[in-house]
């Protein structure tokens, strides 16, 4: 039975800020069904149908995720004038309406330039469980991760002084700017602090969840046998945790990746990838670092092949991505903002 | 008192449609307050607190307003697959976050092209109370205007068969389409007019309106003298209606214009241009057809030079600017859609 509860993220915000809410939803139980609990050994996790405990493993002690916070962190992910042109918001890669992420190849940013590397855009969704950010794993939070691509030349060519002179220049920015940090100073981390914020609450939990927490009817016979192949097959060894994914492995592994010539990109110094996440897989194609398919199932056996050195039969394929279906997660509400309104010295946009 | 009473979209459109709702705003009484008589003398409507009321001034007979027809518009208008690279939406330059248009001079569209004749994007709030649509007046209403971008090549450079394959290739797009126009035939104009369906809902009462509408304490004295001020020079001879604008009039009517130099636009063929509408015009910097200045002040003063022939002097000036604030409207609340995923054959991005 599919549960399609959903809170509206500031109820969801206000829950997980004050760690009391009950939304309702069942409360999670020990699963008894064995498929479930061999999944739970085999790595996978479960996020929890409770709002509290979605706060316990999304919160960051270091910036506490509060409602107003996430609010000011929602305007600011949605607000284009923090880049140098005014045209691109971190939704426009991380589009929260398509899974995400934005459904081309390679990211497109200023002046309409790909990706030098021809890297994909990961979902946002869930990405408060990576181990670390960007492909390469270079960052380790999304705080530190949002404060990348708005300074990057092929994304949003922005500067710090325009995202701190474009708040301070508009009342309405900078109160909700101090009633957030206590303070008038504005700078470029408290900033990305709040965007980072918002996106740690921008979980999905999904009938995956809901079997592991105990509604064994949660999943179909063939999505069942697809995680058990998905088990069985060794995808868990990568694909594990809360995010099914978000470890930095190497890669390849087995054989070379299919697709090697799309792009130049060869993970960190030590050929470590970032495992990307496969909560709405269905929502995030084009597949790979490079966005070299947009066709799940040839991605499944590619990752067999490649990662695994199996060649899965196509019924097994079928199955993992029948499973990969149940990873379809209810979206957080949210409402799209209404931005306060610059003024004379807010900074202006240049297309160059 | 400033009301902030505020519907959900979908709580206004089945009100809306129904025509039977109350909001719990007061209901319009008749002005007492002289200045509001002297205002609708002078053609200035106030948009209904009623959304029965404002349904009956925002319906089309020929495509009605419905809850899920709006539902369906609302999802095409923020979808970026409809444009050929998967990046553009109507949002991108009409955003509902930014006033409803993009903050920048010249649209930018596809490839990152400006405006070929450095046309600014007009909002689409309120763009419902226009007689006609495009700075030239071109199309009759929002059904058809948005017909025009979406095909743009400086736009979203995409084509009817990229719009209609999108939709049929997505199993819950096709079953919302179903629903909403009793036909899996899905035409271009179809779609389209669920655009504008959702368009027709992007109305954005006032306190201006609320002082129209019988609350004679819903302006300050300097907004009441700004709008006296508005009358007696003559402002209302073009910006007059529901929208302060929206009709076709001759410009410039008595002086050159000052940035007759930026774009190489002179109206239709008989020099026409559609006046703008004044409704939240403190979000929609930078100003006229050719978005030449950011300066509001600046631009009070020109079109009393162009249009009016007269020397504003700076305390009017100042005085009409305020005014021009009591015009900063109650937007809808619009829930940021989730976009139903594509499948294989769904038209994939080209970023050429």
């Amino acid at each position: 039975m599919k549960k399609l509860h959903i809170l509206s993220l500031a109820t969801a915000v206000t829950l997980l800020s004050t760690g009391c809410g009950d939304d309702k939803r069942p409360s999670d139980k020990a699963p008894t069904d064995p498929l479930a609990t061999k999944a739970i050994e085999s790595g996978l996790k479960a996020i929890p149908n409770n709002s509290a405990d979605i706060h316990k493993i999304t919160n960051n002690p270091a910036n506490p995720v509060t409602a107003e916070k996430v609010e000011l962190g929602k305007k600011l992910f949605f607000d284009p004038r923090l880049s140098k042109s005014n045209l691109i918001s971190c939704n426009t890669c991380h589009n929260l309406a398509l899974g995400g992420d934005d459904d081309v190849s390679a990211a497109m940013g200023h002046k309409w330039t790909a990706n030098p590397h021809h890297l994909n855009s990961p979902t946002v969704y869930n990405a408060v469980f990576a181990d670390r950010q960007f492909w390469d794993g270079r960052d380790p939070d999304l705080e530190k991760q949002a404060q990348g691509p708005i300074l990057a030349g092929p994304e949003m060519a922005s500067t710090k002084e325009i995202v701190i002179d474009t708040i301070k220049t508009i009342p309405a920015y900078l109160a909700e700017f101090k009633k957030v940090f206590g303070t008038e100073e504005v700078t470029y981390e408290k900033a990305t602090a709040a965007i980072g914020a918002f996106e740690r609450t921008l979980v999905t939990p999904s009938r995956f969840d809901d079997f592991l927490n105990g509604d064994a009817t949660a999943l179909s016979a063939e999505e069942r046998a697809g995680l058990e192949t998905f088990i069985d097959k060794g995808c868990t060894s990568c694909h594990s945790g809360y995010a099914l994914g978000g470890s930095m492995q190497p890669f390849p592994v087995v054989k070379p990746y299919k697709y090697a010539n799309v792009g130049d990109f060869k993970g960190d110094a030590n050929g470590m990838v970032k495992v990307p996440t496969l909560r709405n897989i269905g929502e995030t194609a084009p597949y790979f670092h490079n966005g070299a398919t947009w066709d799940l199932a040839e991605a499944v056996k590619i990752m067999g092949e490649t990662q695994l050195g199996l060649t899965l039969k196509d019924d097994e394929v079928s199955k993992i991505v029948a499973f990969l279906g149940s990873l379809e997660g209810r979206k957080p509400k949210v409402e799209y903002p209404v931005l306060p309104a610059g003024t004379s010295t807010t900074p202006k946009p240049d297309m160059n």
